[in-house]
């Protein structure tokens, strides 16, 4: 078990009809004027916009709203956004969404106060302090709700890279999973499998911290469980409400202690089939690339993969259990190839170059990926 | 799975040789004298205290000491650490030992700031302000380094009474599982079923958070494992590190997101046993009623208890799986009864007045026993 440092001061308020408590927390945190952030719209037909309002509107917050944020969030909008935080004077920032408002939230929080927010993301210039975060979860993925990340493209180079800091995690999340009712299996299954891959990422890094190891696996299987059962009834609550807290606890840092840090070559791989095709959901990339390294890079550390097999799989092989992997993948109709993700042969050469602009000396911690293998790892997934 | 609302502000610090990172952190915190409380001095025989001051020391921080906290604190010693927090006029309060120590430590930092510290388990003054409370653990049982719960004993009413507080959390605590090396197998044993009851009392309060009752019974199986292992080999840092971490996770919020507030009621009859014999150590004193309590109630909810069964003990019946649980607890040499734990008949229906005189309706979530009941059980348990 690795040596860990571990503080995560996010508030949680979960459960059905919590979204009204909004407008109080801010009050009690001397908030008067917050800046909502949120997407394409679907925040309006399904009563989140309204409730959030409501709570907002009777505790006497004015409300700033900016609309647009795109699935792989893009780094012209979070400009844009700084501007306008900067000419509004707000005092907070409000994500209404899932991970891409609050990763762009985040970035608007943080960039409010430097010279330019592709900076941080650069390392040439560092996060000293943020305008305070609030989120309302629309959509149990990416775990942004409480954690201190934040991913945005940069559409000038397609660079989709990442910051981590301690003044970004949200102060407070609401998570009312009753609200994910209307999201479509797809979206529900493309989310579990972005919260199966972080637990991965941590998962194979290290074999000491049995602890987290087996929380994790205890993870896995329930966001398998639960993701079968919202495929049968998708306004199933005790469903939604397991794989959202499954989903938030994935990456709060409770699945990485003692774990060095995970690996994350996925994650990077992954980054670059969104950052070239931008309709690509993470989950779905994901689930084509994870199943693939497995395969790739099991042999190298053949105890930690056999762990995963016979905890979350009851599996004796690392194979039979990457077949029963494969065919969850497949029952939940997400593609199974690059192919399927719309990615084109000649394309492969140019990811291979997204790739390593951002390791250039290759990546990854249980097999360090070189190019060689990041070529023959994506003709595998193709 | 229950609504709920969870913050967990503690910064932990976790692994071997971390110590020294102490003094550094209370002066990022501008913190300047602190006052050190421990027990009776294990902490100078097994090499804590001189770590703790040299990076305290190096730090520039000025540092009072009292010493004499005992197992199951006792409310004049924390009224005593109050009078010299305020003669001295300390900024913070460093706790440098096992549950006891920094329970009395949380005891010290709210009562500084009120009339009476007792008010605050009697329910007539609120903790509105507190100390900054720092701890270095020595023995990993109680959870009390990451939780805003202290559990102090009125010598004078034989009432071991709680509060909690979102105040008392640690700021800081430093986890070091080298340092309990030293411990004896029956001093780990009783931290380690400590632990286990902690999630016990949340595990069959509810069947729907299925995320939590998940990762408690990977925490229950880690927690069995490592203490096996530490039966044959005292040093095996490994077992230490993951006891200790499943230890701080048990009563952190994590074991009990969703699962209504837990069922508590077997805490509060071994508080009776050590408020009446200061010397049985309280993981003991669970080890004896806990097993006698699942055999009382298990058919009020007997699919709870059956999945506990089949989760953690790989059994297909309560009855078998109770029967390994006390099995476990009899390899570890743990009392079995309340007369190995030195009780006399003649005490069973003083202990039903203490504990009724803390719960005048009864107690319990998963079943609540009456005075009826607690007779019936405390004669099983004899």
């Amino acid at each position: 078990m690795q040596a860990f440092s571990f503080k995560n001061p996010t508030k949680i308020i979960f459960g059905a009809g919590q979204i009204k408590l909004l407008g109080p927390e801010l009050v009690a945190d001397g908030i008067k004027h917050c800046l909502l952030i949120a997407g394409g719209g679907s925040i309006k037909a399904n009563g989140v916009y309204e409730q959030v309002t409501d709570s907002l509107q009777k505790a006497g917050i004015v409300i700033s709203e900016s609309w647009g944020v795109q699935a792989n969030p893009r780094l012209d909008k979070v400009r844009e956004l700084i501007a306008l935080a900067r000419e509004l004077q707000v005092d907070a920032i409000l994500a209404v969404g899932g991970g891409s408002v609050i990763d762009s939230a985040k970035a608007v929080a943080a960039g409010f106060y430097l010279n330019d927010i592709w900076n941080a993301f650069r390392g040439s210039e560092q996060v000293k302090q943020a305008l305070p975060i609030y989120t309302v979860l629309t959509l149990s993925a990416t775990g942004s709700e409480m954690n201190g990340n934040a991913v945005i493209t940069n559409n000038d180079t397609t660079q989709k890279w990442g910051i981590s800091s301690a003044l970004i995690y949200p102060r407070l999340s609401i998570i009312d999973p009753s609200v994910q009712f209307t999201l479509s299996f797809r979206q529900t299954a493309s989310g579990a499998i972005d919260a199966i891959a972080h637990i991965l990422e941590f998962y194979f890094a290290n074999d000491t911290a049995k602890s987290t190891l087996a929380i994790n696996a205890a993870l896995l299987k329930t966001i398998v469980e639960m993701t079968d059962r919202l495929k049968l009834n998708a306004g199933d609550y005790e469903a939604r409400a397991n794989l959202a807290w499954a989903a938030t606890l994935a990456l709060n840092g409770t699945s990485g202690i003692g774990l060095n840090g995970g690996d994350w070559a996925c994650h990077a791989i992954e980054h670059s089939f969104s950052a070239l095709h931008q309709e690509i959901a993470h989950g779905e990339g994901l689930g084509v690339i994870f199943p693939a390294w497995i395969g790739y890079v099991s042999d190298r550390a053949p105890a930690r993969f056999a762990a995963w097999a016979k905890e979350v799989w009851a599996e004796d092989s690392v194979s039979l259990a990457l077949h029963k992997f494969r065919g969850k993948l497949e029952e939940w109709e997400m593609p199974g190839s690059l192919r399927d993700l719309g990615i084109k042969d000649p394309e492969l050469p140019t990811l291979v170059e997204i790739i390593l602009s951002g390791a250039p000396r290759g990546l990854g911690e249980v097999f360090k990926l070189s190019k060689d293998d990041l070529q023959a790892l994506l003709v595998l997934a193709f």
